[in-house]
């Protein structure tokens, strides 16, 4: 079979030669704007360019490098029929876990402050954190999100979840539908989205819907820029109802360096960095699922074009 | 019966009137320094002053308002037969926990390198974190390290613990005894240390422990200040051993502010917060075993004094 690597990797042989090395009778062929149709059967692909939709027309199925599928899905090149494959945790559930709980003790714990007191040599208790201050509100509870609520459970924080069809979660208090997003928003002070981008949740995250969180709440952004309305954050943030936004996407991508959020003090900001692919787990994944389908089996990870994810 | 709370807590009440609540039948008592003896049968205690064994022989039972003891075994007017129960949990393990994935996340996902590049307005990915070069050890794996083991398994670190007799944990690879030592110091890169100070634990993080480490290594001190020495932790981070070093605890606390600890910049040192005392879940628990020894049923959490915890 022939493989395309289709990424804006600076180093396509970090992946090529590990994936050569799990899949030795395939033939794998690092993309290049300029080159030639390759008839491959194969694409793994990051940001792809239309192109390869029109130079490849034997493409079997793709497998994206990452978990959101949105950026994909809106190229008018793709063709109808050609069944996409999204990356399955392949350790970013555990990244995106470690980064949640990271960011909630930053907040939770006073570690500014902390950091602060060792600058200053001043040796000062705050007041410890009590949890049920502190109640955490996960908008979507899909791979990403799984490992994320079961570690705020164990922790012993008190967690939510809302999801477009109900879902039961261990530890962790379901709502689902549109009729119960308000009884969702309303016990949550900590509300963090990990719900996919799609035709009904972008801009979720607007003024009405942080209006409703309980006083002084914290929002957590790590699903896409899109969710959110970043005029109606400022807004929320400068009227007092938000105490604190973190925010690892945008709708800009880097950041622009005059955009209001980088010097905002009530906004943390990383640069999308809450679950990254991580290379060896996701060849490992995608050799398998190479294989299986060479050897006539179904695979996992299909996208529901309809549905957007 | 009579409870006597003996605690420097300058706001006492805080503890007596929901003890009261709890406790309806009981006599509760504020300590003081000058007061005639009270003929309490219980005493609630931290810190507590010698006299307080001198006025109050009728004590059946004492109970820490913490997990460790070593600092009350130390009291030599402590008297032989007095049964001591540490605090159990009460909310600490999760504390603990979330304190250590914070501060290992600061480290394996180059957390302060992110605030930098915020307040440089600067967009750049690091270099993802690879679970496989980050083995964490724990020292000890007692009540206040369960949780932590759990949640660092859950995000996939490869954990290992030592603990004095075997013991089994789901996730964990588990070293015991003395002989076992050198191989579980020599697969880890973050040490964690959570024993409990003993004569036999005392200054067990000093040059002969960290040089066995893996280079670059890290260390956790959460345990007592007694348990480090402190100039060979600070030759191991000037000789490049260690990487960076998290201490909670101090051989002297408050940590005088000539320390060269507060400056140094690979120390990151907060005020022993990493399992603080939660009032509401200390209350309650004492507040049952209470009714339990009153009803004549036995309570788990003595303490083995000749075992130091």
């Amino acid at each position: 079979m022939k493989i395309l690597f289709v990424s804006p990797d600076p180093r396509p042989e970090r992946w090529i030669t590990p994936l050569q090395a799990a899949l030795p009778d395939a033939e794998l062929i690092a993309w290049q704007d300029d080159m030639p149709p390759q008839q491959a059967d194969y694409a793994l692909v990051w940001q792809p360019p239309a192109v390869l939709f029109e130079n490849e027309p034997g493409l079997k199925a793709i497998f994206n490098l990452g978990a959101g599928v949105d950026a994909l899905l809106k190229l008018p090149a793709l063709p109808e029929a050609l069944p996409i494959y999204r990356l399955e945790d392949a350790g970013m559930s555990a990244q995106m876990a470690e980064y949640l709980v990271h960011q909630i003790a930053e907040i939770t714990r006073a570690m500014p402050v902390y950091r602060q007191q060792q600058q200053d040599k001043h040796w000062k208790m705050q007041a410890p954190c009590r949890r049920k201050d502190w109640p955490i509100g996960l908008l979507g509870l899909g791979q990403i999100g799984n490992k994320a609520a079961q570690a705020l459970a164990l922790l012993e924080y008190p967690v939510a979840s809302w999801t477009r069809k109900a879902k039961t979660f261990p530890g962790v208090e379901s709502f689902s539908g549109q009729d119960a997003l308000a009884s969702f928003l309303g016990r949550t002070r900590i509300l963090i989205n990990t719900l996919p981008l799609t035709a009904e949740t972008q801009g979720i995250l607007n003024q009405s819907l942080l209006s409703q969180l309980q006083p002084q709440s914290v929002l957590i952004n790590v699903g896409r820029g899109q969710h959110l309305n970043e005029d109606d954050l400022l807004a929320a943030l400068d009227e007092g109802q938000l105490l604190h936004a973190v925010l690892d996407v945008f709708e800009q991508e880097p950041l622009p360096e005059t955009h209001p959020f980088w010097s905002h003090p009530q906004i943390t900001l990383t640069p999308h960095i809450s679950a990254p692919t991580l290379r060896e787990e996701t060849i490992r994944q995608i050799a398998e699922k190479l294989q299986a389908l060479q050897a006539g089996e179904s695979i996992s990870g299909q996208v529901d074009r309809q549905r957007g994810y």
